[in-house]
């Protein structure tokens, strides 16, 4: 594995899976992996799961890891070619990036889409340009349109609490929120559980469509309650609209899950990237419940952060 | 030791004093203990010294440590339970905590006390909201109404300078500010001494009393004069009001203390939690002379840091 | 070596290269040299080289190494004596930096000039009052008047890309900017390059002499084409007045180094510390073309600090 930014850079995903959870039994059998190999992990936006599980996993196989916040500690970078750069932004990311690749050996990039132009947005320009210029393997912690890291933590997770049943249903459903957010995490849980041996129902109000390239595979429906239905695991996320978009179309609370709706899933377990807001999202009574996994999928994070730093350590050094 | 918060978290305080001065002799003695141990060190309000000792502490004792400024790094945390998180918080302590205590294997946390509403500050919520959801041993950095690491290094530092005498006079001073500070230092330090063996007694103006379960078995004066008698340590401190909440009662720069007013002491040596505003808390003649003990104090944090964090370990690991 | 802050703190520049270059080839044979001690880096300015450069470089050495943004994760330093501190500054540097030295073994502190009290920049106060009151090894991460870790890595960089030719020509040219820079970089090159072995000449307009302390026995000239004939290095740098102290006289931008330009050189090499402004400082052309240095100049910066750090932990430990 060279980079890891979508389930693409993947090509046995049960394999991967598989490793992690070998990987989970025995964290540190493999602290002699990371030697006197340095991971940066670089924030152009706020992080706490993914921060604080890539810096433990990067420490479990002996890296040294450096933290920044480049939006605090650093300064603002210029993404754009072609500008005379008398603005406000203070180091083009040809030279940030490429310096960053001289002092680390894998680079962990976080970028949040600015939810005002798709195309550009779409275009993972500033992931792509890291790739580019940093010229050292990269880690995705979260780029515009995905979050890997996250969704292999989720497969991790449904693989783990699936029962005897040889395909679980997973449901991945809208909720409402009062912030715009990207789609990162829904299009990337969707292209990893259309890979996943897993019977894959998407539900969202009209509007709410993803990037069909996400979806392929899934069974798309705006009936929450037909989604629902004997569903085994139940991923819900608040997204802001792909077509119209960045907008928010409607904050129905009719969405928002609750016990008495995962009466008619399968004792449905209930996951969420976090962080959550209570009531709006996911209801405390859930969150507080025998059926949410929350925490355990939040814990699975250093394992999926691990795995891959494995095989980037074993491929490329 | 399972968590410390308190002088209550202490069987045996004179022995952990004893086992902090050995540990300082040598402080790598127990460096594989940490081995394969996260501290997390979150920090809600701003330290220099607690930040600085207690990821030495954890490093000293081979600790992989991992700092986060969550106010400025993360997000705002909700701390109130059945509230539609529908405002500026962005996640629950709840979830929050309970994340941390997957990535951490001990938990150190700064929380301060708003000033505003004393029941509140008093029931520290947040911190026993950690200690709860978090689910692992837990240190207090300083929260609404105690500083016990700050406590515990006074300490050492008046056993390390206490002469032939068996027990030599202390005083906790209260010195003017501009602006409301916490009672948590204060209160800290009057349950130690309280439990030490000291002739402890604490003077500040009227109004200034601080809440009574911290001061039992203090001497407690009006007359600074009279309080510095023969004093062999000076413990300098501002705090806000605890009965008129968080309030400031006078600024009155005769609560100063200066070299003239150490006369009237034993060769008192001077003490102070740090940071101190000089020429208004305390003289820098003072400071800048042979009575202060401000540095050796601060330096004594990071055993106090390391000792709690070793008992932790042994107990728990 | 005690402290590291000028080339004045080296006895011999040219074998303090050589070593470096040596380091380069091996840079974790010094592995075991750094155990146990911490190196605590504290910014009072943003960085990004700097910080990762000088993390990874302690790292190197075996060092436990702690960052601090004190302008962002602490608070305001006050640095005048004899002032009552009841206004904005929170701590006293003769405190800040007395602990800084309890808890680490060498400190390495960047503080950028006002620019607003020439004076007092260049009295260096808080570089030197960090050295005073915290009485361990002081590496400079950028002064006020001086930048001696990036100057070093500059030469190493000169030294590696140097033909056979004896005595290289070396051009500072002063470049255009939006905002006032300090002098800190330049003066730092000057006074190294006035120590190596190279035929060293500034350009800049007029009004932007820098102090003469700094450049004495360079050829200066208000002519760049005169000073880039025959350049091997060009080294390309903004900065804002000395003599009309922090003042912006001119942003001509005749005075932008172009591939045309380059032409009258000797294939020069085009090196600059970054972050730069590109078509602003120095064009995008020179920069993405074979003539750019700023790169592996940028790497260098890791050695540097490692070689720094060495010497002061082989004479002080």
């Amino acid at each position: 594995m060279r980079n890891f930014t979508s389930v693409a850079d993947v090509t046995n995903v049960s394999a991967l899976v598989n490793e992690t959870l070998d990987l989970k039994k025995n964290p540190y059998a493999f602290s002699q992996l990371g030697k006197n190999k340095t991971l940066g992990l670089i924030f152009l936006n706020p992080s706490l799961r993914t921060r604080l599980s890539s810096q433990k996993a990067g420490q479990n196989l002996g890296m040294e890891v450096i933290v920044m916040n480049m939006d605090k500690e650093g300064w603002a970078l210029e993404t754009r070619d072609g500008v005379i750069m008398n603005g406000t932004t203070v180091e083009h990311i040809r030279e940030a990036a490429a310096v960053m690749g001289q002092y680390f050996d894998v680079l962990g990039i976080r970028s949040f889409p600015g939810l005002q132009n798709r195309d550009e947005d779409y275009s993972e320009d500033i992931l792509q340009k890291f790739i580019k210029f940093a010229q050292i393997p990269v880690v995705s912690l979260e780029s515009g349109t995905r979050h890997p890291l996250q969704s292999l933590a989720d497969l991790i997770t449904i693989t783990e609490h699936s029962t005897a049943k040889p395909r679980p249903k997973v449901v991945l459903t809208w909720a409402p929120h009062v912030k715009p957010l990207p789609q990162a995490v829904p299009n990337s849980f969707a292209e990893w559980m259309c890979q996943a041996d897993v019977d894959f129902v998407i539900t969202h109000p009209h509007g709410y469509e993803l990037a069909e390239n996400f979806t392929e595979g899934a069974t798309i429906t705006y009936n929450q309650d037909e989604a629902l239905q004997n569903a085994d695991f139940i991923y819900v996320k608040n997204w802001s609209a792909y077509h119209d978009y960045g907008k928010i179309l409607t904050t129905d609370s009719g969405w928002l899950l609750t016990n008495e709706r995962l009466r008619i899933t399968n004792q449905g377990k209930v996951m969420h990237c976090l962080p959550v807001r209570r009531d709006l999202e996911l209801s405390s009574e859930i969150l507080d419940g025998p059926n949410s996994l929350v925490i355990p999928e939040a814990a699975n994070r250093v394992y999926a952060a691990q795995v891959v730093l494995k095989r980037i350590l074993e491929a490329n050094f």
